[in-house]
């Protein structure tokens, strides 16, 4: 899982800061291609316009398309996690108003690029017939990982006797993203964060609590 | 909404049986490929393969493959509708127990297709950016037709006492939704039916109850 793609780089050099940046350029520019429209529809080419990287340099930086891709994935999962732990492990909050401040964050983020991106891993699953068969692991793997920080968020929140210590944290976590991704989608088609404040509305009432950090009032009119 | 897409008979010429026949195998091998691939990837000579109909003649039966894809959605929804129909107007069965058995026979399906298709409604909202601006208002309506299904049946829960007359039944609706086509997209991920387990389970335990009728025991080992 946390193999990192091959580069095309000629064995005992180090990779000089420039050749480095513009790598990560590639793979943002990536990010922003993939979650907008999947790996199937995106060419190279249009990575590599976005990139303002000469065509054909492509092959310098990535062996080929499905290392481009995987190292998408390993930076966006590195994004997202590092995002999820800005608003999870923040400890002037209680726990389950995080999860409501992460989703509010989402909210934000969809709106600001008009709801035409979505999520990279629900992107990629739903074209997984058509996607190399080691990226399946990948996806799923990256899925436990942000499982584990909602686990965990959960398990704050029944320390802390807000949410009964007979629930399973586990499978609502694995529910959480499963819903999530169910959101995300449809905020896409109805162009709106009314199904993330949905969800987590939801979500939050099922463990037993009403929302008290609701975003409801940041959603679009 | 209901409005049918054009086809390409001469008018005043009724569709010979043959005609209607040839039509009707089209659609349904594009409900095929749709489900599995969906709209982009799918072209139009694989659909006139699966369905044994020459190439080329295509066009005697639909206008474009624009048209053909809003007769393919038309159809899954009226398929659908009977599918739901089916579990959660049985009258021998508590409302709540419908959801889990329409959930169950969902799982059987999945199971039977090796995971290998999801839900049409759910692929084409992934790739919304590359489809006809009409398909958005016509997925949109689908999901609410099928809200309004679930949301009857809650209805029903609530007059029977088993879940608060205080719920918000149609909000409830549209979570069950939007965590359906999250359920199908993880469960072709993971090639198993325990996500669509883990959402009936969260969502019912959600209202308040605990799941009688969990196809738990029917999930993949």
């Amino acid at each position: 899982m946390n193999e990192k793609p091959k580069v095309a780089v000629a064995r005992g050099r180090r990779p000089s800061p420039a050749y480095a940046a513009t790598r990560d350029v590639l793979i943002r520019c990536g990010m922003e291609l993939l979650t907008e429209q999947g790996f199937s529809s995106t060419g190279l080419d249009a990575v590599l316009k976005r990139a303002t990287v000469p065509k054909g340099s492509f092959y310098h930086y990535f062996a080929n398309k499905d290392a481009f891709g995987a190292a998408v994935m390993d930076a966006y999962d590195d994004y997202f996690k590092q995002k999820l732990d800005r608003w999870l492990l923040n400890q002037e909050r209680a726990p389950l108003d995080r999860l409501a401040d992460f989703i509010a964050d989402a909210s934000r983020g969809m709106r600001k690029h008009r709801f035409t991106r979505g999520c990279l891993v629900g992107n990629l699953s739903q074209e997984l017939g058509a996607l190399p068969p080691d990226f399946r692991e990948r996806l799923d793997a990256i899925l436990v990982g942000w499982q584990e920080r909602v686990a965990r968020c959960l398990k704050e929140a029944q320390a802390a006797g807000a949410i009964p210590g007979t629930l399973n944290v586990e499978q609502l976590a694995e529910f959480f993203w499963i819903a999530w991704e169910g959101a995300v989608l449809r905020a896409r088609l109805v162009q709106s964060d009314r199904p993330l404040v949905t969800f987590i509305e939801a979500f939050l009432s099922s463990l037993g609590v009403r929302a008290q950090a609701s975003p409801r009032n940041e959603a679009d009119h």
